[in-house]
This record gives structure tokens, sequence and C-alpha cells, in this order.
């Protein structure tokens, strides 16, 4: 197809998908002529994942870059590729230092993860930012925490396994991103249900294990 | 104190002070002549229960006296407190309305909510965007996702059982907010960890539930 009929196809004008050819994270269409070149599924497929990443996931165009070239090599294993998505993300305080609470937090539960990993950043600030306003955190409560979330990040990662890499990775980052007020909203909802069970029964660990009986 | 004392203690302008009073947030101190009135360790405290609603988690003043109406009745049960609490914190799309995945997915939780609350609109409009833009969010999903969120509720629940009513309302309200970013980021970093293993070992079910051997 021609470079029009993609942009009818995607919903992407022209100019935004010569804008990914010039930046490389659109793999050039087969030349047919000096100005004309002719696409294909591939070239829609594409264009949807940039679009996910940049409207949905609000990535720049460098760390689509990154997402597409590894896209683009050898296949190496999906873990690699999920890791690549994952740190292309854009994350909320980035630059900030790692704290020894999150360092202490990590070797605790023993997780393998990249040093340079910008979540460890954003969550030493949440982690700051929590404190200085008097909710204390402390290391207890975080490894709890850390045990919902990776309840939570293996339903992630497993719901991607069976796909294939560009999907799973427009599912990675665009689900990364659109899962946080889902969990938000389930945690508010399940402290109204832990709160209201607690007032009820006194006991606040068991009620939400099974339906209750009367 | 004096109320130009209450705003030293509290770091808060004393005209401030006077409008927490005029909307009846604020318990009136005891009046000593006609232009003034003495405010004691109470007084400190409520200030700083209503700075956190309104600065930390950004609630309306028409909200915080949900709260320091509840707080100021005859003392309920604490479960009772926190539903109050929890119910006044602003949330998102909180006109949406509930859809049925979620109705679904509270009565398979057996989890006791409140019709009427706010979060389930929130939860609607989240699950709805990120289905819009392809992830799908099955109810399977779902249910592990409300998995993670119980676990991270029965902690901020646990966290004021033992403190008295005015501190759990305040860490309630504030910790509700600021543990959001606490949770994303832990995710963030758990995908990480279980994509790594994944790539290692071929399963990420299991490699985190202890540290590794090898």
């Amino acid at each position: 197809m021609r470079i029009s009929e993609l942009s009818e196809q995607t919903a992407v004008p022209v100019a935004t998908i010569k804008y990914y050819l010039r930046e490389g994270v659109l793999q050039p269409g087969e030349a047919r002529s000096v100005t004309k070149a002719e696409y294909g599924a591939a070239h829609v497929d594409r264009v949807r994942l940039i679009r996910a990443m940049v409207e949905t996931a609000g990535l720049s165009i460098a760390a689509v870059r990154q997402v597409t070239t590894a896209l683009d090599e050898p296949p190496g294993t999906r873990g690699e590729l999920l890791g690549i998505a994952a740190r292309a993300l854009p994350t909320p305080h980035s630059g900030h230092p790692v704290s020894q609470t999150v360092r202490e937090l990590v070797a605790t539960l023993g997780w393998d993860v990249p040093a340079e990993h910008g979540a460890l950043s954003s969550l030493s600030a949440a982690i700051e930012a929590a404190r200085s306003a008097g909710v204390p955190f402390p290391l207890e409560m975080l490894l709890g925490y850390a045990g919902g979330a990776l309840e939570v990040a293996r339903l992630d990662v497993g719901a991607v396994r069976d796909v294939d890499p560009a999907e799973a990775l427009r599912l990675v980052v665009t689900g990364t991103v659109l899962g946080e007020p889902v969990l938000a909203a389930l945690r508010r909802i399940a402290q109204a249900h832990v709160a209201r069970s607690l007032s009820v029964t006194g006991d606040p660990g068991r009620t939400g294990d099974a339906p209750r009986t009367g």
C-alpha cells in the first residue's frame, strides 16, 4: 500500500508517519521509485505500536526508538524485550537517588532488578514524600506492598507470554501505564471492604478470602 | 494558647485557621473575651489533620467536613471512621457509571462495599480506558489484581488499628493517596524482576518466592 493508505488504515497523518520514518522508529517501505514506497501489514502494526507508546503511555520518541530497535534485532528472549519496554516507560522522579530503604527492600526480597532501573528512583521518591508527610512506610509494610505488587506483575508478564513480541511490547507498555489507575481503584475498594469487615467482625484479615456466609 | 501561637505551632496562617473555624472543620477555642479565645493541643492536632487532608490528599473543604464531623461524633467503631475517610477522598471519574464488569468482579470476590463507593466508578472508567486502548483486562486478570490490592489494603487498614481515631484518619487519608505511587513503582520493579527471571528460568511464577540460590 501507499503511505496515504497506511495513514488511512492507522488514522495517523502522513506527516506523522514521515516523522516516524525520519526518526528511524518505523522501518522504511520497499522503494518503488525515487518518491514512492510500498508499505505492508508490518508497517500498520508498527505504526499502531508507536501510537500506543506515544499517545497512551507518553513515551518520548527516543524511548520509542529503544523499544523498536530491540524489536528489530534478531529474536532474543521474551524477558529481555519486556525489560526494555519497562525501562523505556516514562518514570516519575527518575533522577532521584535510590534510597538505602529501597536497596534493603530489594535485597530482602531477593529480586533480580538492574541497579539502574528508573522505578527504584520513583519508589525512593514516593517513600520519601510519604515519610515527610508523616506516613512512615516501615520496611515490613513495604515488603507486604511488594507481595501485592509481585502478584500483579506476574499477571502482567503472564498475559504476554504467548503473544508475538510486537504485541507483547504494546501490551506491556500500555498495560503498565493503564493498569495503574485500575490497581489504585481496586486498592481503595479493598480498603473499604476490609474497613467494613473490621467493624463487623473485628478481623480484617480473613473475610476477603471467601464469600461471606451470614 | 492564642490563635497566633496556634498558627506558629502548625505553620498555618492565622487567616487560614479563621477560615477553618468559619467552615466548622476546626472546633472553636474556649472564649476568653468577645475577641479572644484559647486553643489547646487538640486544636494543633486538628489543624495538622486538616492540612494533611487538604494539602497532601487534595480534599475539598466539604470533604474535610465529612471527616471532622464523623470525628466529633460519639466514638463509633474504627471501621466506620475509616470508611468515611475513604469516601471523602477525591475520586477520579466519580460520576462514571459502574460497569457490569465491576459489579460482577465485586460479587465474585464477595467484597462488602457500598454500592455508591466512588472507587467503583474510578475502576469502571480505568478498565474502559484500558480496553479502548486495546488492553483487555479480562475478569480473571482483574480478580488477580484484586488479590494484590487486598493484600495491600489489609496492611493499610492494619497499620491504623491500634492508633487513636484522629491519627488513624490522618494516616488513612494521606496514606491512601501517598501509597499510590509507592505501589505503582513496586509493580514496575516487580515486572522487571519477573521478566528477567522469565528470561533466565522460563518460569515467571516461582523465582520471586525465595532468594535465588545460584
